[in-house]
């Protein structure tokens, strides 16, 4: 079998999604053993630029080595035991994703819906924490699968008042727009690698609260092969090992208790990644992602595409964007990519064949891949010879304006 | 924060072990999209880059995103249902691990035990298999904490005449030497990443056959967000999601359902390491662990050390030494690592502070690093003061004859 060859690609998705050089650079640095004393440093380091990255103090700030997904599950598995009610308001397919964990964990879901499209008012979801007195309300922040920004900023607090523990999916927002978790009282929140950080998936940044930490130690299984004494155990321990964030509380704290091998390269990826976002600045970097999602979507408009959904309520990190009648997705975009090494996504359920989704996130947001896009993609869709009207000279010149006109680039 | 700055080091411990830069250097190629029809093809690839490894035919042939723990959960809690029994051997601390994820996963553990520094006969564990009359046997191959290899090649056909699943935790033995899968007719085998296969910890390639296949869609449940329609769902559905099994077969099928987002730079890592291992040979590969192992280990006995344990039943990959008397295990082992950049192992529970353990794995097991290692290690031990007699002079040349009269190096 040959060598890998990797072509070059303009990744537009909403994740995976380009990392930087510098990344891929520190990546390529020498092994550590997981209890060298530098190593354990770097560990240390990458914890505080973790809390950096949320606005918090928390302690409990460290990664998860496994993609996004192993970051819910490690949140929802350590907290949620058997018959525990959880509330999840769905705005789209990771709400499904949460309601999900929650039933693997053994949790009743208690679920609130809007329509693909739309958000809740904070008091709608207030409302059903009074009805249903869950132990947990979780919640999507970014949903992705919609491209709708859900405001939350409210239910910290609510949720602390009525004793219930909020856990936040941050995954598509994190680092594309400041989430001052201690400020907005958040007990437990999931960031996301390959997607406005930009490193490679695999590991997932996520923090808690000494009040969460408080709850998931009353589940605390001490594992056969550690323990030194005879040790009680709780009626109902957490059922993960792997994903099980009292025990990596242990392996992540000046204890260092064995317990998996730490992903060095990985570590290497988040540390660099999140000095890199944080020396931008995590205020400059939501600026950044805001300014060429704004210059790209007046462009699309420009050409003469719609926009889907309400923008009043829309992620700055991933434009959706209606499919023109007459154009197969699946085909369209199978060409794009293969013809221009641009990849665009497509979305799930009643949305599949009826938007693109247009990612707009982390490094390779620069005006010079943003320019180079939105001509392939408008030429491409030209060449279909099927639709009409599409202004092609308005819409670039409306980017380059946007750039011109603007200190960012 | 300052750039990561990562200091020289020559890891001789049984993981995780140094990456051959040919690794580092495919880990820094671009991302590609994890739809995109290159990365689909190098997925493909990969899977039958597994099954070289694994010498099987096993369509079910894929990598785990996480750390071999996560690995060996996948496994255990994808087949175990609660009340499942399960039969364990336990002769060191990774035996009491398979017991520990088996009670996670609410399964009913039957331990049989030999002292540390034992292994089992295979007629013993076919007695207690015949005893026990578990679902499942959950086997370690090779047990790292005291450097013993199970002896296992009977085993999987045991226990298919008696309808029993084995389940084996090969990841410190794993591309040390050959674990023919289909000869031994093992149902479910979990390999490592970070040990002998070199490649960064955060990965693990599993094999399971179309028996074990079965058993666990038995358990399948479809998650929400995926459902096109109402599905029946079993009793006993698998709790965990990230390592679900049955959900990933559908991911690493023709299917590409979405579940994760697979671990781009991983993939990448995985496939170049086994590339690199299936085109050095299998059989070369554990040639050469064996060879320096025997002379690393010849010349330990003659600078005056014990060796820990029989030598019959040794694995290859990793040389246990009894720490000398008046030798503090940790001190010493921080020295060597501060003044020379060496790291070796101390173990576990009754073994702590008692043996060291000295790894033979992967890409740095080369002469050169093995004549730097033993001549630091020797004099390292003189400077203690402490250790009368050690012959050093007999040491080095032991090993230089090893070199010098044989062909490997």
């Amino acid at each position: 079998m040959d060598d890998l060859k990797i072509n070059k690609r303009l990744i537009m998705t909403p994740g995976p999604v380009s990392v930087d050089p510098r990344v891929s650079q520190a990546m390529s640095n020498s092994i550590l053993g997981q209890f060298d004393y530098e190593f354990v440093d770097i560990m240390n380091q990458t914890m505080e630029l973790i809390r950096k990255s949320f606005l918090t103090k928390n302690q409990w700030s460290f990664p998860i080595d496994g993609t996004s997904r192993a970051g819910l599950e490690a949140v929802i598995s350590s907290i949620v035991k058997p018959g525990d009610d959880v509330l999840v308001p769905v705005i789209g397919r990771f709400g499904y994703l949460f309601a999900e964990l929650v039933t693997r964990a053994g949790g009743i879901v208690h679920s609130i819906y809007k329509p693909m499209g739309e958000v809740f008012e904070q008091s709608e979801i207030i409302e059903a924490l009074d009805q249903y007195q869950p132990k947990v309300l979780a919640i999507v922040h970014g949903e992705t699968s919609t491209g709708r920004l859900q405001p939350i900023d409210q239910l910290g607090r609510a949720c602390k008042e009525r004793g219930i523990f909020s856990v936040v999916d941050a995954v598509a927002t994190y680092q594309g727009m400041v989430i001052p978790v201690d400020e907005w009282e958040l007990d437990a929140v999931i960031g996301g690698a390959q997607k406005c950080l930009s490193i490679p998936s695999g590991i997932t940044p996520i923090t808690f609260n000494d009040r969460f930490s408080d709850a998931i130690n009353a589940r605390k299984r001490v594992e056969l092969g550690i323990r030194s004494t005879e040790t009680t155990e709780p009626d109902h321990f957490i059922r993960s090992n792997y994903l099980d964030l009292a025990q990596l509380q242990d392996y992540w704290s000046p204890k260092r208790l064995n317990h998996h091998t730490e992903a060095t390269t990985a570590i290497y990826a988040l540390h660099t990644g999140l000095r890199l976002a944080l020396s931008e600045g995590l205020e400059a970097r939501a600026q950044r992602h805001a300014f060429h999602q704004e210059g790209l979507k007046a462009s699309l408009k420009a050409l003469g595409l719609e926009i889907y959904g309400d923008e009043s309520n829309e992620m700055k990190m991933v434009i959706c964007v209606n499919i023109p009648d007459g154009i197969d997705d699946i085909a369209f975009r199978d060409n794009l990519l293969k013809n221009y090494g641009i990849e665009i996504a497509g979305s799930f359920g009643e949305l599949k064949g009826k938007i693109w989704r247009i990612g707009i996130m982390g490094y390779a947001i620069q005006k010079q891949n943003i320019l180079t896009f939105l001509s392939a993609f408008a030429t491409h869709l030209l060449a279909q010879d099927l639709i009409k009207n599409l202004d092609i000279e308005n819409a670039i010149k409306t980017l380059i304006n946007h750039y011109d006109n603007n200190a960012i680039s």
